[in-house]
């Protein structure tokens, strides 16, 4: 069972952020029992009229019904209100007809409880694959949200997505923009899974900003390119990613092309994308994998993930071990541009090598004291040219195997 | 240590096979110190003039520097004797111009002790990376070795090339061709790596039959991607990797485009291939991947690598779980072109899913009975085409992250 898990070392020290409200947004969460019993498993958030709904989504080509229904329904044009439910413990994937028949009937639920349009309800399922959703289950709580809506349930809606997390996931921020505030509240849940499970990634991010789709469709776009899709806990993808950003307009500040907001929104999602790489299945280290010298950001990004990637590599950290020779190895493999005699690489502060061999004066006692925090940074420069990335993973421990291989749920 | 490792539940149950000896080919080991003590870890082996040598290389992009000094070698025409020298503890990778230094010396003491032409002195090293070969420990019993040449001792020259692999590798077949025995025998190394040890895989195959170096470089091409391109352990690719075929023509039988010879060769190499996985680290399951209804077969290897590769798929086996969602996440991510509303998976013989969905009457019990035994077949029909593809792997264990995580040799 998920309850069997401990908290992660990794989780940050403060436990769940203190989150703003945000304006326009209200939520609800209840206990369908659609899989998981005694605890809340749908949250209902709640979308004024006006509200602006982005997104990104997994591309996996195996991708679950909901996630088609919300890529058919964004940028749909509307000034009514609109909603979001999710349900953890049934990703209603691979399901057939029936999956999309379950969308159906939860949506049509929410429409007519909060008396919104059906293309502007918006669902998310996370949890066994290829079991029908219980849809009825979901359906008979749906008064019982409706009902419970509160601008202050963010933690609870946190909570109740998660599935094999080991803690919620909430990031925040306030900006001040001609004297007035607009606040950023997002939440996320992801980890892992547990056997039959299927991992999934959720996040959803509520700003009282005013922004049109375009515009916001496009930011989320571009800073999902340099947070969420950067990071791997495990190289599997799942069949439910879905990202939204719901943006209210309570505020009444127009934020396209505010750069300031963006910063802001960009700060939420990279705190949210390390909050999920911290609950990795069976980490022990959070790991910052910095690539420079690459001959363009793609290069640098395959070469980085390459190297998160690397199950090698992983375990290497998971052991405290600073084993270099695996990084050469998975730069070699990445299938990006690369000069072995260019190849230079740092854990943390220590130059472990330069120019294709190990560094004059390697210290590898130095090294070692590196891999022993749980914070470890590998720096890798190819020498060739100005191309970068960052990339943030875990290690690959045996309770990664325990986890994927002998737990039941 | 080595030692340390039991041998591999999956290893061939015969032991070592009989290997018939191969006209024109003498071997011989020595213990050299190179790292292991008390143990043979250098072979040479000693090929008639007129020896016909091809190849395959790993394709990193920081490959060692024996394997870029046998590529340049690698078609170089001559009617010399030629010789083959593999040390194991070290890989000479990584190793800047000491690790060219390094092959000279040893190709060159070679070459001196056997009177062929440097050219004609193909080396490999597999164990540590990073660490100057101490080519003096090397070239020191190379007097030893060359007066030692014997026909029959393959099966030496099989194990002083291990390093973390578990048990001895070899094959052999005969083929009949026009009244006479043309014989094939090989050997292999590969399972993984210790840390800081980098995994390699060496093969290296020996024959009396007579061929040319272009039909020989392109028959082995062609059949490497069958057999060595179809396994992966755990998606690591060496910096070392080295297949090497030595035709010495001793049998006077001209196999050129004969089809019967090409078939022995195939089921040689596959049969090393199969037992390289068998030796895989951690491994308790032989996996083979079988997929089919593919646009094409390029796009079937795609998805039958995303199959092997994923640790998520790979725990599932280890833990007898018939988690069949977790396949579909795997085609899913797989980049291949997919439908999930046509693919159907069976667990060895058991029909889990088709068109997209649990198959009707799918029995649980029948599939989990299949994840028990030490053989598993996961087949997947895409729905779509004709491509098809096999990829052999194995599970993924805690002793997989016990062997590179918390050794250390």
């Amino acid at each position: 069972m998920v309850d069997a898990l401990p908290v992660s070392p990794l989780a940050p020290k403060g436990g769940f952020p203190e989150l703003p409200a945000v304006p326009g947004v209200r939520f609800a969460t209840a206990a369908a029992g659609v899989k998981y019993k005694g605890r809340a498993d749908v949250m209902l958030a709640a979308l004024d009229p006006g509200t602006v709904v982005a997104g990104t989504f997994t591309r996996s080509k195996t991708r679950a019904a909901p996630v088609l229904d919300c890529q058919a329904k964004l940028g749909h044009r509307s000034e009514a209100g609109a909603a979001i439910l999710v349900n953890s413990g049934n990703a209603n994937a691979f399901t057939g007809i029936k999956g999309v028949e379950a969308v159906q009937a939860v949506t049509q639920a929410v429409s007519s409880a909060l008396d919104v349009p059906q293309t502007r309800v918006f669902t998310a399922s996370t949890g066994v694959i290829g079991e029908p959703l219980p849809h009825d289950r979901v359906t008979q709580v749906i008064g019982e949200l409706s009902a419970a809506l509160s601008p202050s349930a963010l933690a609870d809606a946190a909570r109740a997505i998660m599935t094999t997390d080991t803690f919620p996931k909430g990031a925040g921020r306030q900006v001040t923009i001609d004297g007035k505030t607009v606040t950023i509240s997002g939440i996320a849940k992801g980890s892992g899974m547990i056997a039959p499970d299927m991992a999934t990634m959720l996040v959803y991010i509520f700003t009282d900003a005013k922004i049109g789709f375009e515009p916001l469709q496009s930011m989320v776009t571009d800073q999902c390119n340099g947070t969420f899709n950067c990071i791997t806990v495990d190289s599997d993808t799942s069949t439910s990613d879905t990202l939204l950003v719901a943006a209210t307009g309570a505020s009444g500040i127009d934020v396209t092309g505010n750069a300031e907001f963006a910063d802001a929104l960009f700060s939420v999602m990279e705190d949210l994308a390390k909050q999920v790489v911290r609950d990795g299945e069976g980490a022990t280290k959070f790991v910052t994998v910095e690539v420079t010298g690459a001959a363009s950001d793609t290069d640098a990004k395959q070469v980085a993930l390459a190297i998160a990637n690397s199950p090698l590599v992983k375990t290497a950290i998971a052991g405290e071990d600073a084993n270099w020779g695996r990084v050469v190895m998975a730069v070699g493999k990445s299938g990006a541009e690369a000069d072995r005699d260019r190849l230079s690489i740092q854990f943390g502060d220590v130059q472990v090598a330069r120019d294709g061999q190990v560094a004059t004066g390697y210290d590898e006692a130095a090294a070692t004291e590196h891999m022993k925090g749980d914070e470890v940074t590998l720096g890798v420069d190819l020498g060739l040219g100005g191309g970068q990335a960052t990339v943030y993973t875990c290690d690959l421990t045996a309770q990664y195997i325990a986890i994927n291989a002998d737990y039941r749920s």
